[in-house]
């Protein structure tokens, strides 16, 4: 059995410690700074207050001035903090970790450097390691559709390990999965995180199409809504998320399943991606919809700005022309608060 | 300006009237023999009383009987009617097709023959043409994600005309195409057909998935429903569209756009396919959900045995092995009455 610390308080973090717990580990959450309220919960009455569930027996829940304790003799590190967090993350773990150990994080995102590089989560936190233990420590993402409270609840879910070594990838898969969770462990750690960032982005595509939807009062007289509207979005996203992996030089093969179509589906359930991007379409500014939104965590917004900085780029090196990716074009004019028409005609280039 | 006859006063063959008359073409609306009451209705109110809404002006009904009438200097026949009256519709144009015609079919579906053939439903169409005119009329067919209600709401709705003649697709394209029609000809009909029949099979997935959760009394007490699992199966089922196009001599990509993915979401969205896959997740027996469902025509059904029919011969032709298609396999146990475990360690091995 390992002794596995997941650091961040979040829903998706903090479920991790359900099939870790079911397999025996032990488990320890330690909450960020901004997770203190959380974590007094957690200890008060055992019970996750975000997750909204009694947390699984023996997970120790710590503050986060506690986290050097709560590190002693970690074998896995779970990071649980959303794509804001992940530099911060880098900073505290890079002094902290140790030889022998493993890490996974569940944060979906990419970053893109200013001279238009583009680095995932896990050679970000990778980059703060000291020079000795790089390389030598292998850092893991999760990806695939994960509600995180129909993890907590047991609830069938099927999701990739995406590790450069995939013999630490395989590894990791043995120590979480379980009857419910069902993990596919790849060597293509940058097409896994491209999807999952995506699907961020083009899920407001589909709110959007609601949102204009809703706009016209709803379904029309006779029922009709904008299903046909926000399926074509739908397809468009599938189509830019396998593109975009292809020109950053990984596999076409994922955008079609897991990290990406599956991904796009289970986010365009609801949540607060869908919510955003119906704002927009309802005729509110971005502006005005942040402000609906104000303290939400809106990691489609990051990532949609990420994409713009890096499409100039990809452009100067030939890598894309000016008519590619014009649904990602169209969220990052809505992200500018520029006026949007969707750009039908100029979907679906095969 | 073309003069237009769909033939069929179901959903998706009425709605093609829109965007023909839209664009100034001369439209009859011919009824089957099981139409009557409908066009009774067309023809008394203008109104069509399945869509819920008027016809567009100008639209000519016509009873069955009259179909010769109707036919006369007919240049653009529209088929309408559904996959279990596709033989019967080639029994119907057969003896009254002529030169300089063009047929396009609405109908989602495949026929699979008993040594394991694989024919479009334009395939069967062709087949009942007397000889001297077959290859010299073309016939298409439409497919990807539009539910016929929001094109007759004249909402926005993106779809290809495949047609082995390619130039025949982008004639027909011309005739159809309006602001709110965007159409992608393709010479691919045999993937574009194969998208749109399997999705309906597959949706019979995602359903099963909310009829689970239905069965687990919905969502718990922390609000875990399983968009995880519907999740998997989606990506799963554009997985195994992609494969079975592939193995049938088409091409890969189309699965995760319009006729695959987009498509997918759309029947996703509701209707009969998911209600019947929810009814079998909800532990009923098929024969139970027919039942329940009398009277309703199940394109998923046929489907689904048609595939049924066709992987044995695959396995013998050495194209498929008994390990592929495993979702497939499942939705054809489900139909067949067995009892099933969706065998998700068994998907997604790209």
């Amino acid at each position: 059995m390992a002794k596995a610390v997941i650091i961040g308080a979040g829903l998706m973090g903090s479920a991790m410690a359900w099939p870790l717990r079911d397999n025996g580990h032990q488990v320890s959450l330690v909450g960020t700074h901004l997770d203190d309220e959380t974590i007094d919960d957690c200890i008060a009455g055992h019970f996750h207050p975000r997750l909204g569930r009694k947390l699984p027996e023996g997970v120790r829940p710590f503050h986060f001035k506690d986290i050097d304790a709560a590190l002693e003799g970690a074998e896995v590190l779970v990071s649980g903090v959303n794509s804001l967090g992940v530099r911060w993350m880098a900073e505290i773990l890079g002094p902290r970790v140790a030889a022998g150990q493993r890490i996974i994080c569940v944060t979906k995102g990419l970053e893109v450097t200013d001279d238009g590089g583009v680095l995932t989560f896990p050679g970000v936190i990778e980059a703060g390691f000291p020079a000795a233990l790089r390389g030598r420590i292998p850092v893991a993402a999760v990806g695939g559709p994960c509600i995180a409270g129909e993890l907590a609840a047991r609830r069938q879910t099927c999701v990739m390990f995406g590790c450069r070594d995939l013999e630490a990838a395989r590894g990791l898969a043995v120590l979480f999965r379980t009857s419910y969770y069902h993990i596919w462990p790849t060597a293509e750690l940058l097409s896994l995180e491209i999807g999952v960032a995506l699907k961020n982005a083009y899920t407001l595509g589909v709110g959007f199409a609601r949102g204009l939807s809703e706009r016209e009062g709803g379904s029309d007289e006779a029922g009709a809504s904008m299903h046909n509207l926000a399926s074509a979005l739908f397809a468009q996203g599938v189509l830019e998320i396998g593109r975009m992996t292809e020109v950053l030089g990984g596999t076409p093969e994922f955008a079609p399943v897991l990290p990406g179509a599956g991904d796009l589906y289970v986010t365009s359930m609801g949540g607060r991606t869908v919510r955003l991007g119906k704002l927009l379409g309802m005729g509110k500014s971005f502006a005005e919809a942040r402000e609906i939104m104000a303290g939400e965590t809106l990691e489609s917004v990051e990532i949609v700005r990420a994409m713009g900085r890096l499409l100039p780029h990809l452009e100067r090196r030939g890598l894309a022309s000016a008519d590619d990716f014009p649904m990602m074009r169209m969220l990052t004019d809505l992200i500018d608060g520029k006026p949007v028409r969707i750009p039908l005609d100029t979907f679906f280039r095969m």
